[in-house]
């Protein structure tokens, strides 16, 4: 039998039992108890700060709901179905805890304004956390960067060798994204952290509350500025879940890599025990299930950010029942997000360790130093174009002649073109390759090095 | 501490705690359990039947999985998160119950084809038991319908109202659509009741196994014929999926129509207090959370099917554990859509009444039948594209004058069209406006009774 | 037959007719021919600022390039499907124009820094072009704003009246998301306007080139800080269209809203000749297709963004082609982005007229003022809860006896609880209601006076 | 100036440009110009034979129309945006043509099932166009799977080396995923070929027409049952998309091992002149740019699918102006998928040769034999699991000590476990690995031999 619901008093019958359930959002809400009780203590202090209760009714709030919050942390608070939400739940116990004040808790305040507020104190902490996790999956990249300014790796594109770089400067390409995300998250937190308590139902409220007042016990920096707006927004969530997307697209290229890296044809790392898996039936395999599961996951957080879009979408003015379905997708991602995090990170930091000497000799036998004998030319007055076509031309009788750039001998290169001299062979040479593009951003050991040390006074700045 | 996973003597270190807890699947995949005894259960039969274990060796392996089948029934099996996977932790009970046989189970087998087995098995469930939600939700539509055949309600295009409809006509709409998800589910499970079991782990085994003799213990339709594909295939979640996606847009449709109806301004339905919820703040307030709450789900599935759609993309075969993300999307869009087609089946049946009064008097009030007046005149010989221009003139005077089409007096009419006869005004008569659309598939009555008809027969057909 | 590409010297054979269509985008990034040109320019002025080739030189190659802008914009430059895309279209314009110069274009330089800066330099300016529609936008909503402030208009939750509010107000919500919407373009553009010339293919270049000179000649506000990361990043691209899903979100709410409000049902707009569109066969009909499309085309921005986000999951370091599918979807929301908002500043201007009278009546003829009732007991000494449930009763007995709580009797009022006056009567008119709720960001008109002159002084600011 | 639309009658003023533009559909709509003559013919001779116009009429309406028609083909009709949508245009052409019975054709119709006629037209004949090109994809896949069916390849799972196996073997897993496709748009086809043609607006129609006849001019199976289920369904299209997003999938699948396979690392094919690209500035570079845009046009495809469920999201019946955007993403999805599946069936026809020396090499340098000798122990009394494990130790031995299993001397084995023979040497022969997996749909080259025959049946039964 469902109880009698908070507002049954304009309801003749009890609510269909399976209806309940289907509306009941106790189940997931409850992950925002703490945020909900914070919440309402501040609304409490306001209220007593306003003179709409005395200042007794406000202490008496405000320690039954901080008792209720030690229950919780005390595994003695379980609200059921029939709770309907976890701001029932709180406001109900409250008031068999101080009892009649109990029942102003509520005054000025709706649930819309209420459940907003709960959401966007626990996005912030969110997002805080998943800043500070960035740092350090931006930490590791740097140490394994430090111990490898030359190491070289064939660079790619088309996932064809393409120039040899620094494996720093490889790595140092993620940690850029991960400094995108987050600066980018710093941005979202700024949406996110306004206050929408006393927006009431939709309208206001009657009574002569003070908005910025809980705001700022809430260390919100901004209250909405309508009220409408305030209790049917949820921008916030979405702008999160897309800066959620690309820190999930960025660790779907690095796990790629990885994949590639530790397959038997490209041999560039070496997966450490600690952080992989093997086979139900291959008793040789060892599988690199942590980048393989976060690619996959990469889908589940772009679903989430559909989802909410996709509930949004053609909702008229102001909060719509929909809104409710904001929270799993928002805890899912959350969730998802931190964890592949927290596994790149200790992937990267005990599980991968790079096979310096297959690097070394992978870079050393393919033609990834031709732009190179076209820049020779080019800084020697051929234009790049010509340059360029000529190299083509060595390139394919290289190929057919089964030869590297480095075995044409110097009469050779004097026959395709007369400005190549001795000092080609060092021009070509897979160190010099790297070294020579010394361009702002670029390969260059010099240019890794100040990127590095740019690097490590950025995430140490604040 | 971790303890040691199957797979762990290629292996010289533990896995990270972390990485063990990101890998492991047993947190969700304990949901396929008893699907996964049961294609066990097939698999030892087989390796008995055909020699490869001795009968004793294979009843013994099918009573351990009985009896692990009771114990997880009962209550009394709890794998933890050491155990990995639903498969790995009850291969190892298997083992503490029946020895050393129980490690014979995993013979010309893997997880890859194990674990397809278990999710195609799941969802053949899955699909029954919400085709016949289905079959429910449309029988409470012919049950609604059929008390309404004469009950008119205004047809809408762009949400003007456009032609009066019959209600049971409105209502037979949605037992279409829904007809054909009940058809294209059963197109689906065409393509889900295929067996992978005995693909290995990609690429068959070396053991004399006989795959249509599981296939046909599991009542599977037919077997993979191909392995590496069987194992990486997930087209059969991801076509679910989509047939999913269609259900919840064409109850979205449906909530949407609700939400409307019952809204202040149309008053076409009364909200009934079983299925309505009310406001923490306003006391008046009567919602319609159930709508609601299904059409804020709708993306929710969608988020799944692009969750799904992306995990896929630019896979290498064969399996991948990227994979093991199929799983949460899955469960959870057959639990929204069954919850969903339960919750619109209970507020159809037992939450709304309509109100014929209001909508009686609604289709009399509007131009809704303009374009009888220009059928009854191109009936009569006038092209119709210029009847349909002088009605349209005919509406913007009447419109200005503040009259109605049955307003106008019989020499207006005739000054309009000399066509015009007194039988204009029984043409443009909302009840005759209704029967007249008499073409198969239309409103009038005679065609609504006999779709009504056809589709009792339809439903209880099989 | 299919001309040599550029890249034909190593290569033996042709590339195949029908591929050579498949890989060409010339079809659609000679959208991008202006910025090429000007980028080009810029990187024509650096080579020979450096040194890298002479000033003469590079005069040569600005006024080349600028010859080829003048023959684009007379309609004269229609480069064919040979030309591959539209950077090796202007490469061999040039150098028909201005000879083997032409050919030296291409130093330090690559496709992939190139068309980074193309689409960087294009999506810059339709942000602007974005930011200025929302402006137009904002400001009509202020225009119809100023005339509504005292007009008032039902608010909903759920779509159910839940209290009455000003229609000003309601306008301000719309307001406030556009405000959103171009902040956070401005968020966006930060990290569009950000160049990776000089990048290179992938590792910078050998060449003395000055990245920082570039950037500066293309009024870029930075430099990519590393070349992988510079050629491969398209968080711009995704950030931009989850920014343009977020606005049609917003339009889509309004244009639920706008298409409600013109039903027979609600009334309370009429939709204005020149705005609204007819039916084929309904000669009466009169529709809301602006909002309509403004709706249908949501799904249309909210896929790009998940083409895009698709596009680059799992792609492993540096460029790769299918980064070439960037460009339609970003095309298409851009202009899809521009026109919606375009169209709905045009419907809101001229398109409608707010049926004030109607508007007046509807607010009247509720139960909206049933928070008033509560809210007036709370405020005297009731606690909030109970004086909930004794509304919910008098809103009960209400509707079952007719009535509305403005026709109850004095002494029925104070029959329900002594503390009612007669000045309950003043605390419930619609006007007095709306009125009354002047916390901030409330809908009282004091309020909403400040709010709108806050909103001016925010679009005038810059 | 905008000329007057066909519905101005009712309108006082014309309508806003800008808001013409917006609306107007010809711009892409034409492309349905043959499919809406067509439908038009019928209808029209639909009218004649149930005598709603003279047979004279109905001759020449039907001529008129392919008048048109030759004129659309002859370049010769050129509709503005004034025609606002192909239907009028043709409408307006027809009348001109024809005179005043050109004003008739739309008795008993409406645009809203007119366009639903026409979108099913034209997306049965796409339907079968595209399953045309499958059985291309899947002939060219059995070509090349018919010369190496001895020619191994390492099968992968994880991306890791997993067992070797059959090359024929791993194409004929691409055609199983066509076959589905194939049949999957054999579903869909079903649901497509449903006739809208006389739903009308949305109710029907008073005129006597007969459905079923126009539904056999045209070739339908069936006709919709309800009328507003007819004007308002997209199903078809949806499912469609769905069906297109799984080629999609697959084809991206096989895009990814192309990749892989041209890569420096893996080797396994050579890519041929005429089906790569090369760089503008590296002039070694050999790119697959046709699997990378099909991977890249994947999400493109998805994306279509998401846009066109969102915009069915919420609709309440029946036709809204939304459904407007239904065709651009239909169209571009079918050319995308046109073209996609065009090119990879030329790129596996001209484009690929597999490097048969480098695959011998490859398949016996690694443990991929490792299962082989746990199967080996299996079959002969060891528990799996205890083989398994065992041969996990050989595995970490064997890598410490620098050695394949090959390597291992008989004493080596039999020490490990006296059940080894002789035989293992033959046992883990890659040669007999693969032959060994001679399970039904395994690796085993008499499976695939089987398979082979069984597939060239398949596609050439019908």
């Amino acid at each position: 039998m469902t109880k009698e619901p908070t507002w049954s008093q304009r309801f003749e019958s009890a609510l269909h039992p399976a209806i309940a359930r289907f509306n009941a959002s106790i189940g997931f809400d409850i992950e925002l108890i703490e945020y909900d009780i914070t919440g309402s203590q501040a609304h409490g202090k306001m209220l007593a700060h306003t003179g709409i209760i005395s200042p007794e009714e406000g202490s008496l709030l405000v320690s039954g709901l901080e008792q209720i919050r030690q229950e919780y942390r005390a595994g003695k608070f379980h609200p059921g179905i029939d709770a309907e939400d976890v701001h029932f739940a709180v406001e109900k116990r409250l008031t068999e805890l101080v009892g009649d004040v109990g029942k102003k808790l509520h005054t000025a305040r709706s649930r819309n304004d209420q459940v907003g507020t709960d959401t966007r104190l626990y996005l912030r902490d969110q997002i805080q956390h998943i800043r500070s996790s960035l740092r350090k999956f931006q930490s590791v990249l740097l140490d394994i960067a430090d111990n490898h300014i030359e190491t070289l790796i064939p660079g790619y594109t088309h996932l064809q060798r393409a120039q040899p770089v620094s494996l720093a400067h490889h790595l140092l390409a993620y940690y850029q994204m991960a400094q995108r995300d987050w600066e980018r998250l710093g941005d979202v937190y700024r949406r996110v952290n306004i206050s929408p308590l006393g927006c009431g139902a939709l309208a206001g409220t009657t009574f002569p509350i003070d908005r910025h007042y809980t705001a700022e016990l809430l260390q919100f920096d901004e209250v909405y500025a309508n009220s409408l707006d305030g209790v049917s927004d949820r921008d916030f969530a979405i702008e999160f879940l897309c800066a959620a997307s690309l820190i999930m697209v960025h660790l779907s290229r690095l796990s790629e890599e990885v994949i590639l890296w530790s397959s038997e044809e490209f041999r560039f790392v070496t997966l450490k025990d600690s952080c992989a898996t093997g086979s139900s039936i291959m008793p040789q395999k060892k599988n690199p299930d942590v980048p393989e599961l976060v690619r996959g996951k990469t889908g589940r957080v772009f679903g989430h950010l559909q989802a909410m879009l996709v509930m949004m979408k053609g909702l008229p003015l102001a909060y719509n029942k929909d809104l409710q379905e904001d929270k799993e997708a928002l805890f899912d991602s959350v969730k998802t997000v931190q964890a592949c995090l927290e596994a790149m990170t200790i992937l990267l930091r005990e599980g991968l360790e790079f096979r310096t000497q297959r690097l070394r000799e992978a870079v050393a036998e393919d033609f990834s130093n031709a732009t190179d004998v076209a820049d020779y030319l080019a800084a020697r007055g051929v234009p790049f174009r010509e340059a360029y076509n000529l190299v083509g031309k060595v390139v394919k009788t290289s190929i057919a002649a089964g030869k590297l750039l480095k075995d044409l001998s110097l009469s050779e290169w004097q026959e395709l073109h007369p400005a190549f001299d001795a000092d080609i062979y060092e021009a070509i040479a897979p160190r010099q390759v790297v070294a020579a593009r010394n361009s702002y951003g670029g390969t260059g050991f010099e240019q890794v090095s100040k990127a590095l040390k740019a690097a490590r006074t950025q995430i140490t700045a604040k």
